[in-house]
């Protein structure tokens, strides 16, 4: 089996199909990235077995078919070092050489026949999203789920699909983020029974495979697992089991104060107001007063500090404690000129966020200590 | 207390004297950086008591005179998030209060008269030597010594004054570096009679500090310490106990080979052979023969690997085995086009690598397993 390489072509494939590929795993064979020949082409596949990428490499000549094992810990490095523009791969019995001009590794490869298997995007009913719309509502929600939790659907992104749109949503009980795109239909696509909670770590390497030339992201959900394809990639993952808290019942219907903020702006302030807090006080007091926001904190033996930010505002005082850090989580997300619509009922009733009617992130206030 | 100070000026200076506070100390006082304002001007000193940084602040207006402690773990993010041109700082008792157009920090302070007493550069014999020159003999030294070393002089760079010239020289015992650089003096200073050994974080810090804008580093070597000053910083250091090896004996005087390699292609060509080595075969075969350099590596269960290098060589074939580290780290800290003259003896023999007159990097081959 023998095929000739763009290097840099091939070395973007190898990469992301080398990300789904655990750090450690007692399992040896998962160590590689795993490459077919057939007559669709190659491609490269890395997996966990919970989470699987798989690239359709361009820029291959060949006439061979075939499989074989790359070890990823070698082949990583030497596609980062090599300066040649193409290079070769032959794959011999039980060992893999990489030749170019003036460079040859010969690698000892175990056998492909121990690859597991993963599945293909075979579905032809589907959902279809726009790709940059779709990376932005991942980036928009995956900060604000919790992998360390053992309620494990808190670990994970709902997707749920319908009425041509998609509703992403994450939580960690304490904060909540929703974000909405259109979204059309190949096919009949059916809405799954079971809810869809994707692992966020597929969410992010879905995130990070669009490099803006993709299109769309297509979506087929099944019933233990989903397939999400944008360009060459697809990348395949097990849905989290578990109940996803009912998030709707969490956002208040109607807010009785608004209030509209750059994100620029709040986000350095809130930065600010976060440095003089530690692990006993977290909390930040946020009063809303006559064009005026001050964000006031204090902490056992290192101090206090005053924020104050310009605000449209002229109801009666408000005054409520948030972690800072729940805030800033949200505004780092959004460009520095997104505007955002604060609604609030009460100090004790959870806040919400909104950027146009797409994105919503709600926080639960702390309570008052002080 | 009172000082208005210019936010980005303040900020490089406590950044780059926060710079020697150390990380973890059991003695909560070193975790402040300390501030002197006194007729000569704003100085703020960090320090671990073994190294310590003292820089005069530029940009201060203030008529007081006095002492404080700045917690570095609050004061350096407030420093970085404060977006206005100015601020003030007010020390009362027991706290000081950072001031801007809408923010507002109010932290405790400790003791000023509890931080340890850190020397000045009172010097009026010392050495002068051009602070660019200086920065870069640091790069093509620091990396060789061993910190980890129960041999502390090891861990530190030796500093050798003669003729007017400076000499550094740092070694792990392996391999050595050795650079020279012409130096000047002011008044008439003495050269030590001990040895003079530099911990290598203090040379570190000095050349983190040089930032382009310093002609000189000024070094006054004392009995058991040295200060080097390099435009507002100044940096006190003890030296480092221990007999440094005579390092002299350890360079070949006359190589009988004599090689000529560009830095750029030959450490690409090193990074590659680096590839395929592991813990227990770390060493890759250097062969010199008509008009090629070949190195090639073995390592058990892994692989193999040859690499090319065309060069300029007409005499015997010689086989050499190295640590590839120890030729790519002297390669690194090169510009890609600097000339190297790589001298050989035997397999048996030190190599030495040279550039110019000014630079000389000496590796002790590994003996040949195969």
């Amino acid at each position: 089996m023998q095929l000739t390489c763009d290097r840099a072509l091939f070395s973007a494939a190898f990469q992301t199909a080398a990300s789904a590929v655990p750090a450690r795993t007692p399992k040896d064979v998962l160590r590689n990235v795993y490459m077919h020949l057939g007559t669709g082409g190659v491609e490269v596949v890395g997996t966990d077995q919970e989470v699987a990428i798989r690239y359709k490499v361009d820029g291959v000549t060949t006439t061979s078919t075939g499989e074989a094992l790359l070890p990823t810990a070698r082949v990583s490095p030497i596609l980062r070092e090599l300066q040649d523009e193409q290079f070769e791969i032959v794959v011999e019995e039980q060992s893999l050489m990489i030749k170019a001009a003036s460079s040859q590794f010969r690698l000892s490869s175990e056998d492909p026949r121990d690859f597991p298997p993963v599945p293909e995007f075979d579905a032809t009913d589907y959902y279809r999203i726009p790709a940059n719309v779709f990376r932005q509502i991942i980036r928009r929600t995956s900060f604000a789920t919790d992998v360390e939790s053992t309620r494990y659907a808190l670990g994970g992104l709902l997707l749920e699909f319908d009425e041509g749109k998609v509703t992403v949503a994450a939580t960690d009980s304490r904060r909540l983020a929703v974000a909405t795109a259109a979204c059309e239909t190949e096919g009949s696509p059916k809405a799954p029974e079971k809810t869809t909670v994707v692992p966020t770590r597929a969410m992010a390497l879905l995130e990070r495979s669009i490099d803006g030339s993709e299109e769309f992201v297509d979506v087929a959900v099944r019933e233990n697992d989903v397939l999400m394809r944008s360009g060459r990639c697809v990348i395949y993952s097990r849905l989290v089991e578990g109940r996803f808290p009912k998030y709707r019942d969490v956002i208040p219907q109607s807010g009785s104060i608004s209030i509209m903020q750059t994100a620029g702006p709040f986000h350095a302030a809130v930065r600010q107001a976060q440095i003089v807090t530690d692990e006993e006080s977290r909390g930040v007091d946020f009063t809303f007063d006559k064009a005026k926001l001050t964000m006031s904190s204090r902490a056992q033996d290192i101090g206090e500090s005053k924020i104050e930010l310009p605000i449209e505002y002229d109801h009666e005082e408000i005054k409520i404690t948030f972690d800072p850090r729940y805030v800033a989580d949200f505004l780092k997300v959004l460009t520095p000129e997104t505007l955002v619509e604060l609604q609030l009922i009460s100090a004790e009733h959870a806040a919400v966020f909104r950027v146009e009617d797409s994105y919503t992130y709600v926080i639960m206030p702390l309570s008052q200590s002080r």
